[in-house]
């Protein structure tokens, strides 16, 4: 499973769903789309005229509108409004000239894994398991990824261990990505003790750490727990963002944040960032401005904090998080199944662990037969570990089809039980 | 001038025009700005409408709107829309489901060299001088380039070489990056004999030619010339298109269009089709559907074709490549400064040959001292073949400003001469 797994994913899902269109997916992990209306065309003219006006008063340019349309600098053009919102919301010290504003959190991760990992050796650490995309992008560029356990207890010990193993072979750990909060696809959340026991460990082995966090502002209950970027004072963190959850996919506006030193070096770290700018320019030239006068024209309006723009998506999120978990437990009350589950306090998905392997041809006899679309967690992973596991996702169903997913998942496991028996 | 071309040409344009803001700059390649007026915000606006209703009506999507806003395919959702404007007004056989939609001409390069180039030991081909960004997407990927005159008289029999001396060296020239139409930097274009040799060779030897035509459709004089992918009966072009010209820069949206077979291979031509949408979804994901909407609304607005709506603008480049060439004639009448150029009948640039060295330095003096910025034509070259041409563009000054910054050049040029004598 390890090669191309993003490719299998999206072809997963796109099978899937075309061979089985009425059956419920917990699998897709897109947000919501209902909320939309407040993104529709005329809000997104409004907020492009907004940031026109901001513009045109700020660069004393006569011609806002029209140089809009051009190409623009590669490095962005809403940086500082993007750094004030970073700040307020996620509590990351981000400054505009330390940031670059990309075609979606995507690209920041391609930059910043080629950026960083370039030379014959260099490998990236990842959790096993992840998100397919950070292990396809690092694939793309021929970076060699090196899997750890995923598992919070014992992440910090895995890097350590990884990082001996590696450099006895002659090669050098640069990075490590990373969803520190509400991870996809698993759910978890790093508590601060083992954050800062991994910044500590990374600062000591100048492992830059990418700290993926498109989930962060979507907490249903618990106590904040701070970003990385905002616990470093190493300079070890790059901070990775998108709107494409708190505004819309379709924006492609994401922004990589690098740290005021990298390593304590200030020298290295405008290198780094020419070197991310550099790249950018070889493969999309600069991030739509348009999308950039949405995303800016927004953040004016909102004060630079999306806080209550997300409510009415959190609240639903929330209830679907709560509903989903009230069904597992009312569906797997009887112990005999041996179903396990986790509660994340955030995010879009949940893990569960089954009694018994689910995997790709699981998942078409569970869509086929039973009318529930789940995703096997093999297709996250690098090895076996996770050949149990399921991801759910409740971000873009309603309650009735959550309850509905569940009880055919159950009735599903249900019967494997009872065949294995 | 190997490395970073594409950074160095960044680079110096900032500079220099930060430096000497009020010089005239014949450097800037980018189309006028002041055309916009119909590309603006309201007219944005209605054609996402108008592309929202026709999509409603041909995918029966209750949600087009709110879809729209969400992920999309990583292939594109407009690929019949530009299917049918290449095939109207460029002479392509496009066909919808043999087209990438990409975030820009720039990624679909950078996509196409790396699927290409993917062995060690694989070669991109390239003209000398070329487009920066080709050489910049090649070296990002770690992609061998080898550079070859970029004269029109000897274009296959440099091929030819090229592929004997690489072959000798157990490499593999994959790919040819070439601009056959008013090229980027020089002007030059090949006529129709010179095209069917490049394609008989290039089909020969299972080389893929990355036809590049930005600027194909501003033909000022002349017969049209036809596409290299309207010739090509053995699938050996990749066509590449963007947007940037005939629209605007801000939409970020271009096209690879594959041929129907590669090299008469039904099956690897799709192979490489899903390689290019794998690649795509681990750099962008999908490009913005709201910019897809844009240019969709705006090909359903005009039936296809684009050649009404660049009128304005056509008519106005070519009243400044006619002006600009004019006041080279009355500026270098005097043969003591043995000053030649080309006569491109359309696109952007034109090459002025100098008798003498014109690097950056002498831009930066005639800048300065002159008031007149150009550029150095050995920013695109490889080796110092290019030492004494300059590349002039017309696209977004004005008559005026053309005729001044012809006569500061000539100014500079004739004191270079004398100073020499």
């Amino acid at each position: 499973m390890t090669s191309d797994r993003q490719a299998m994913v999206i072809k997963f899902l796109n099978e899937v769903d075309g061979d089985f269109p009425s059956a419920i997916s917990l699998a897709a992990g897109r947000p919501a789309g209902h909320f939309s209306e407040r993104m529709g065309l005329p809000a997104m003219l409004d907020a492009t005229s907004l940031y026109n006006r901001h513009r045109a008063t700020t660069t004393k340019d006569a011609h806002a509108e029209a140089s809009l349309l051009q190409y623009g600098p590669t490095v962005g053009i809403v940086n500082d409004l993007v750094a004030e919102q970073l700040r307020i919301d996620e509590g990351v010290p981000a400054a505009s000239d330390r940031i670059v504003i990309t075609c979606g959190c995507q690209e920041a991760l391609t930059l910043c894994i080629s950026a960083l990992c370039k030379e014959p050796g260099d490998v990236l650490l990842a959790c096993n398991p992840t998100y397919a995309g950070a292990i396809g992008a690092a694939r793309a560029s021929a970076v060699e990824v090196h899997s750890i356990p995923g598992a919070t207890s014992n992440l910090a010990a895995g890097i350590a261990q990884a990082y001996d193993t590696l450099r006895r072979n002659g090669r050098q750990p640069r990075a490590l990505y990373l969803i520190p909060t509400f991870d996809n696809p698993t759910g978890r959340t790093l508590n601060d003790l083992q954050r800062r026991e991994v910044l500590r460990l990374c600062a000591a082995l100048h492992i830059v750490i990418l700290e993926d966090n498109p989930y962060g502002m979507f907490r249903y209950e618990g106590d904040t727990v701070r970003a990385m970027a905002s616990l470093d004072s190493a300079g070890c963190v790059i901070y990775l963002s998108t709107f494409s959850k708190t505004l819309a996919p379709t924006l492609r506006v994401g922004a990589a944040t690098l740290p005021e030193t990298l390593f304590g070096d200030h020298a290295a770290r405008r290198a780094l960032l020419n070197q991310l700018v550099q790249r950018k320019s070889l493969i999309t030239i600069n991030t739509s401005q348009i999308s950039q006068a949405i995303v800016g024209g927004i953040l004016l309006d909102q004060r630079c904090t999306l806080q209550e723009w997300i409510q009415p998506a959190l609240h639903w999120y929330q209830t679907n998080r709560n509903t989903m978990l009230h069904q597992l437990q009312t569906q797997f009350s009887d112990l005999s199944m041996r179903v396990n589950w986790n509660r994340p306090q955030g995010g879009f998905f949940l893990t569960v662990e089954l009694p018994f392997k689910f995997d790709v041809d699981a998942a078409f006899e569970c869509a086929g037969q039973y009318g529930v679309i789940v995703m096997p967690m093999s297709f996250f992973s690098s090895d076996s570990s996770q050949d149990n596991m399921i991801r759910l996702s409740f971000s873009c169903v309603d309650p009735e089809q959550i309850c509905n997913g569940i009880r055919f998942l159950a009735e599903y496991i249900q019967r494997r039980v009872e065949n294995a028996a």
